[in-house]
């Protein structure tokens, strides 16, 4: 069926019971070739997980504490692991050397890193595949950032060898050698990053949920999964808070168009969220993929007669959010208005001065700032071909009495975004799920 | 009940019939203090106004061709409507001075003028009200531009003791003493200035129509009557074309807040169209004022990843347009794109160049122009604050199978506008009339 890369979340990996059930995931599917692990997450919610573990030991070692008992604390998880599987990994020797790194001073990356080290060792013996190290294969410059070029190339190399290997997440070496990691989380991004590097048909995220979800399950009761989006929407839906991948851990497989399936290791005949480049638009309903939104903006709004025959109008008052350092989200305008919608947070420490610069640079009529504006996206496609999908959206809006602040449609058919009272916020959301799901 | 000027258009002083309906309408209202008039405007509808014939024989004259003739029918005009009405308006001196004036070289503004000087003449005599002239009392600067401080005051002081004048619209003069005259359908300004000057209470705009219609009769069948509607509304539907009456016409009484009443000489009892600076706002309805639109609109799209999170990128875009001198209508944005709305002719010429410069100065993922967009402007009181507004906005274009390619509202409460395609306009104007009004 083509390649696969799977990458398995800390909780997919957090102890021999769930590595049994990733072993079975991974034998039962010969297109995988290459795993990616995260180090073992929380087996219970009171547990903690490894990496934070390793944090705190070398904090203890900086502050000259104690911190023997703690290190034991990791290095028992990993035994007991491998005693649990009869898995003979070597990990004895790699506990050894990493104390004595710890001890002559290794790097916070370094240390933070081992979790998913000692874990693609594990989990490689217990499967009988090769381990292959991101250490001189995801490459970082001498300032940190990730070189993308060079470790396609690297990767490339290091995995041409190997049918099948099992790489850790988080991290990857700069020019020195020394071990640079990413953000946390980051082991989304080794994954990404791998399935790009061989050309994989597929990247198999999988973790402890059956794919995103249509809405936040604090609003919206069971929202359903969704079964397929786009990057370009799940990329609307995150910006606009959703809970999903975020950005940079997908760019990698996005850029290239691979696609992703977010997969769940305890579940794992549910077919999860297919993430595309580009998915079929159904000619006669929308398709919605989700709704989110997020509270406290503020809009500052512009009156002046005639403004449009006055050129540059917009670009002013714009430049003056610039010069303040705040981004503007959208700017809805009519005839002799414009406003501009921020979040209120970003604008507060710059209120008065922005005032002032907007009054000064474009002598408007009136000048007024509402604050507390959340703004809702609903995102899909087809949203714009199907004609009535403003109709009900806006209809539901109505029948559950919640005033539209603000309405911006522009030519993508990704989303429909309207502003209503942070308020409303929580019934807004409710009412379109309800309308286009529910 | 308070002081009123009237001014009367053309059709309603083009003779004898309609002068005796207008001395109807005055002298049934004692507030009515001030007139001013228009010249005499067509009778039927291939009749000449009296204007057109003195901009003709002012062109004769220019190009030495014979003019007598023509000048004899204004002269006829005039006096067949003063015999008519049995007036001694002393024309026939007029007649001679402005002949003799026009042999000398008279310019072309004194020339156009004398079609509302000879009416005013003719009407203050028939009304037995005191003529006052323009010249002196309506001031420019030397450039042309009207003076409003110093004609306020010359007018006041030109007006002070007289109980009742006819004052001809039109012109006035420059400090040189020479005749200027406002651009075409200046009287509407006379009008506005001269109720300004005298505080008026009210601007009663007397015409050949019952008021200002609330769609365009070519699209919608008998549309109703705008009842009553706000400056700010009125503006936006002359913005979008409908025919109402332009900006400048308003702007001097809208300024100090005199309401103005359009009114039908041919129907005097028909209350017309009330503007104002401000109108109750209905709490459970919208009040729709009207609806107005214009095609050809083209989108620049600029579609880019993450383009939020890169400070200035809306300032760009526009500052490409501005740099172009091409204005910018609306620039709905959804989270990735920014569209810019711009007139199509507009954009034309400075197509190339304006995808050339955003390219470079934002590297956008997507950069494409999408031609032939209608827009369309639903104005009212309450459009915001009613929340089921924009449900039945949208409902009624779904159920006429309208796609909606765009949707701008922002903090402004006077309307919804709406993008579609060019082929669908009148059919949504009819929709969103039919539903809120018809």
């Amino acid at each position: 069926m083509g390649m696969k890369v799977a990458k398995f979340g800390g909780s997919s990996v957090a102890d021999g019971i769930q590595l049994a059930k990733i072993r079975e995931i991974i034998y039962a599917d010969p297109d995988i070739r290459y795993v990616v692990v995260s180090a073992p997450g929380k087996r219970f919610s009171e547990d903690s997980k490894i990496t934070d573990l390793l944090y705190s030991c070398k904090m203890h070692i900086e502050h000259h504490l104690p911190y023997e008992q703690l290190y034991q604390v990791v290095c028992d998880r990993f035994s007991a692991v491998a005693f649990n599987l009869g898995v003979d990994a070597g990990l004895r020797e790699e506990f050894d050397s990493i104390l004595t790194a710890m001890k002559s001073g290794a790097s916070e990356d370094f240390v933070a890193s081992r979790g998913e080290y000692l874990n693609a060792k594990l989990i490689a013996a217990y499967l009988g595949w090769d381990f292959v190290d991101a250490a001189g294969a995801i490459l970082f410059d001498a300032k940190g950032r990730f070189l993308e070029k060079e470790t396609n190339e690297a990767l490339s190399a290091a995995l041409a060898g190997h049918e099948h290997a099992v790489i850790p997440g988080f991290y990857g070496t700069k020019p020195d050698g020394s071990i640079k990691t990413f953000s946390r989380g980051g082991s989304d991004i080794t994954g990404s990053i791998v399935a790009s590097a061989v050309g994989a048909d597929i990247y198999e995220n999988w973790t402890d949920v059956s794919g995103f979800l249509m809405a936040d399950p604090r609003i919206v009761r069971n929202p359903r999964e969704i079964s397929a989006v786009t990057y370009a929407e799940l990329r609307e839906l995150s910006y606009m808070g959703a809970s999903v991948l975020h950005e940079d851990a997908m760019f990698p497989v996005h850029k290239v168009g691979i696609p992703t399936v977010i997969r769940n290791t305890n579940n794992p005949t549910h077919p999860g969220t297919l993430i595309s480049l580009h998915l079929p638009v159904e000619p006669t309903v929308p398709t919605i993929s989700g709704i989110a939104g997020r509270k406290g903006f503020s809009v500052v709004a512009v009156e002046k007669a005639m403004m449009n025959s006055e050129l540059g109008f917009g670009r002013k008052v714009l430049q003056v959010f610039e010069e303040a350092g705040v981004s503007f989200e959208h700017m809805p305008s009519g005839i002799d208005s414009i406003s501009v919608v921020v979040s209120g947070e970003a604008l507060e420490p710059h209120r008065e001065e922005i005032v002032r610069r907007i009054a000064d640079l474009t002598q408007p009529d009136v000048l007024s700032i509402h604050d507390h504006m959340a703004i809702i996206a609903t995102v899909g496609r087809g949203m714009v071909s199907n004609c009535g999908t403003a109709a009900r959206l806006f209809s539901a809006m109505s029948r559950a009495g919640i005033n539209v602040r603000m309405i911006d449609q522009g030519s993508s058919e990704l989303s429909i975004i309207v502003g209503v009272d942070d308020a409303d916020f929580e019934r807004t959301i409710e009412a379109i799920y309800n309308e286009f799901v529910g």
